[in-house]
């Protein structure tokens, strides 16, 4: 047997183990009943020791190099280039880094559970600080092994390729018109009277509205559910993919978007190529070519002029006729924007506001720029100078919001607004392709748009390196204007 | 580390990947849209792989050995014994006979999904030799290895310490009186008028009834659910206990039996000792103990005419009231006696005619006395003596009914009629303990009953051989005369 027949070998026998451990974390999400989770948590820690056994194998370095030296097709050598950045990711810490890691976030994050309910960031404070040097540590480990800097060496495990020199590029040119724009949108819906919808809206009607657009969005119920969780998500495997929404009695646009955004992320996964399966490279590209399908899904499409009127009559059948449901009204109610303290609840246009203020503060962390106790004084600065906010002495609500950097998770927060400028990118080439789409998707054809994401980006799964994935498919690497394009257009162009 | 502190670390191993074989296989029979089965299948062969793996390191049996020669306390030296156990039933077969055996298993069983529809005993036969022949030659190995007799030696893996001898006297017995009692007990129902209940019963309403039947019957609900299944089973984990049962629309019955049957296996596996968890001792004695539980609570609760006056109001609220839920009239509905060909549709009386008609074929086929060809006409022997019916020709609902054989799955079936006598022996030590168990169990109390089996028979695992565990529970080995007697008393008793 060839060395790359023994390394596929291996990641089939990992895609077998990380399947089990998928359903079953998946389960634990959305089915598990609450006693369970002590003897869940050590079969899932059992898991997890046996597959980074398998990962960290001594006779896998060795079996990577001879394979290098084989004669190798061009997906099988793009496969080698995907299994190398695993193996390199399980085995790039020493092991008493990795377990000083895990035991910060742990320490961390359960603190914070508290803590961020209590306004607490005097008591947060002294764990962060705990989680940041471990942090610094992986970061300095990564960069000497890649060559690349602190910042970029842990972005590397999400965006392989991305830069904090090209971000602040595509952050800096954003924040010259970006925060003006939210001020005009501002102004000009203030004009404009809309509808509220009025709940309740039963929690088992918003699950058949779910399924219903789930269906109109082409998603497989052959290979794949929907359930609920406390925290939406998409899981399970690309043969079986299981997507999570969550129920607010008193608002159905929030499971509705939801859904349509996991269903983006879902149809991504039950589409990458089957006949690489389980190995790297039909793995999903990158985190922001992830979430740039599932922004495909909520934003280019789900936000649609075109798309809520195609939704409307379902909203209506499900929960009976009311003046909101009018398509007009719905979209203008979909697209309203409003500035708030929150990440996971804002708008399109002020979503990328708060990742930016994350990205420039984890990564000055990150590099020693600034230390811990710094982050609350950036913080209200910039919300006050993004969003006319005043976050001061708001913890709650300000830098204790999110889990990831209690969790020790830095270089994930720009994948989420690069998702957001892939998707405008690939709606931008769409329209090329296909001139009258909006019409088409008024028209309740959608297929045109589902199509080209198939053929460009779903079934090229990790064939290619970020940039040639996006030039293939659109002609240009990564483009911001065709983002503010995208939001111009919808905010200020009728 | 002691050998014997070697050992209990494997086994925790192995139960933390047993518990995620366990809750993925669950999902596959309750949750998994249809086209995951294939990438479903892959991953549980991957992790049976693995345990197997374990199992059978060659470290352990020298490990075994020492552990041996230690000094241990009681608990300990029957732990060890059921490790012993445990990796002698992972290690007693060569490689090769485990395949052979899987293969002509997994042949005849998919052939048997469409020849069992279309009658085709000759179809069948081919297979089935082939699994016969590799189920020989495994009770000739394991005869070797334990020094039982062949079929003892395959009954050993459900029930250990239970012979052919012995059942040949308790089955020997039971036919010189079970017979007559049924059709006595057909007589003189054959005089009674019972109403039967009218449908539909919609799933979500028998649901809702199963769940209230549960409640009343003790299951932890914080460490268990109750969902649906082509067939209803109790999988899981003792620390999250899954239950299944499947519904017709057209009969409530069959469902509710299915929830109280699977509520008694789950009530034991909720109440295994915490304090040994993860360790053979602390698992269920054995398949016949099992189903002493299911049916403790099926027949020798869920049929009594206390508790089915229990919960005919349950009925009525969540069907709505009708002549048929009055109480003694359901109680007659529950145990009418109908001799029918299918052994799982069977009622209390005639069930165990089935299981001794199969028992007899399947010894006489493992010992040699007879072959594969001799089933039918032994089959149809038995039939016309036990139950007066003629299955002549009529291989569908008769030899090919069940998947055991066609599976190589021999020495499982006395393991139903064993627990149908062990839970008669059960209830007579409990109302010897509670004299006034009726009594109070009319008025809506069944603790007393559900307490003595926590006490002696749930607390207990595999602490001691089955003999021991029903001497010390009921201060006698196993005595078919309490079966004889509640079958009496209910049936003819008033």
């Amino acid at each position: 047997m060839t060395a790359y027949a023994q390394l596929t070998h291996t990641w089939k026998r990992l895609h077998h183990l990380s399947h089990v451990q998928s359903i079953v974390w998946w389960d634990q999400q959305s089915m598990m009943p609450p006693a369970g989770n002590g003897a869940r948590a050590d079969a899932l820690a059992e898991m997890a020791t046996l597959i980074h056994g398998i990962r960290t194998d001594i006779g896998l370095k060795p079996m990577i190099e001879a394979a290098s030296a084989e004669s190798l097709g061009e997906v099988e050598r793009a496969n080698l280039r995907e299994i190398r950045r695993d193996w390199r990711s399980a085995n790039a810490l020493p092991v008493n880094l990795v377990e000083r890691k895990s035991i910060a976030g742990s320490r961390c994050e359960h603190a914070w559970r508290t803590q961020r309910p209590a306004n607490d960031w005097a008591g947060f404070l002294p764990n962060f600080k705990e989680v940041v040097k471990v942090a610094r540590e992986e970061a300095a480990f990564l960069a000497a092994e890649t060559g690349l800097c602190k910042y970029d060496a842990l972005m590397d495990n999400y965006e392989p390729g991305m830069t904090a020199q090209r971000l602040d590029a595509l952050f800096g040119e954003l924040l010259t018109w970006l925060p003006d724009l939210v001020k005009q949108v501002r102004a000009r819906q203030a004009t404009q009277t809309v509808i509220a919808p009025r709940g309740p809206f039963p929690k088992a009607a918003q699950y058949a509205l779910g399924l219903d657009v789930m269906k109109l969005l082409g998603f497989n119920f052959e290979g794949g559910r929907l359930d609920e969780s406390a925290h939406p998500f998409c899981g399970g495997v690309p043969e079986d993919t299981r997507l999570t929404t969550r129920y607010r009695e008193d608002d159905f646009m929030g499971s509705l978007m939801g859904v349509i955004h996991e269903t983006g992320h879902g149809r991504y996964e039950q589409n990458l190529p089957r006949e690489w399966l389980g190995q790297p490279v039909s793995w999903a590209r990158s985190a922001g070519i992830h979430e740039s399908q599932s922004l495909s899904f909520e934003m280019q499409i789900g936000l649609s002029r075109a798309f809520v009127g195609q939704i409307a009559p379902l909203v209506a059948n499900h929960f009976g006729l009311q003046p909101a449901f009018e398509k007009e009204n719905l979209y203008q109610q979909f697209i309203r924007v409003v500035p708030g303290y929150i990440r996971v609840e804002a708008d399109e246009l002020t979503y990328p506001l708060h990742v930016i203020l994350r990205y420039r503060i984890e990564r000055a962390l990150i590099e020693g720029d600034i230390e811990a106790e710094d982050i609350p004084a950036l913080w209200d600065q910039a919300m006050q100078d993004f969003l006319d906010l005043d976050t001061h002495g708001n913890f709650t609500n300000g830098c204790l919001q999110d889990v990831h950097w209690g969790e020790g998770l830095f270089g994930y927060f720009p994948s989420y607004t690069l998702g957001a400028m892939y998707a405008a990118q690939w709606f931008a080439a769409i329209r090329r392709a296909v001139p009258d789409l909006d019409a088409r998707m008024a028209a309740g054809d959608i297929a045109p748009a589902l199509d080209w994401l198939k053929a460009n980006v779903w079934r090229q799964g990790s064939r290619w390196t970020t940039d040639e994935l996006v030039t293939r498919a659109t002609g240009s690497p990564l483009d911001a204007a065709h983002y503010r394009r995208h939001l111009e257009t919808r905010y200020l162009g009728d």
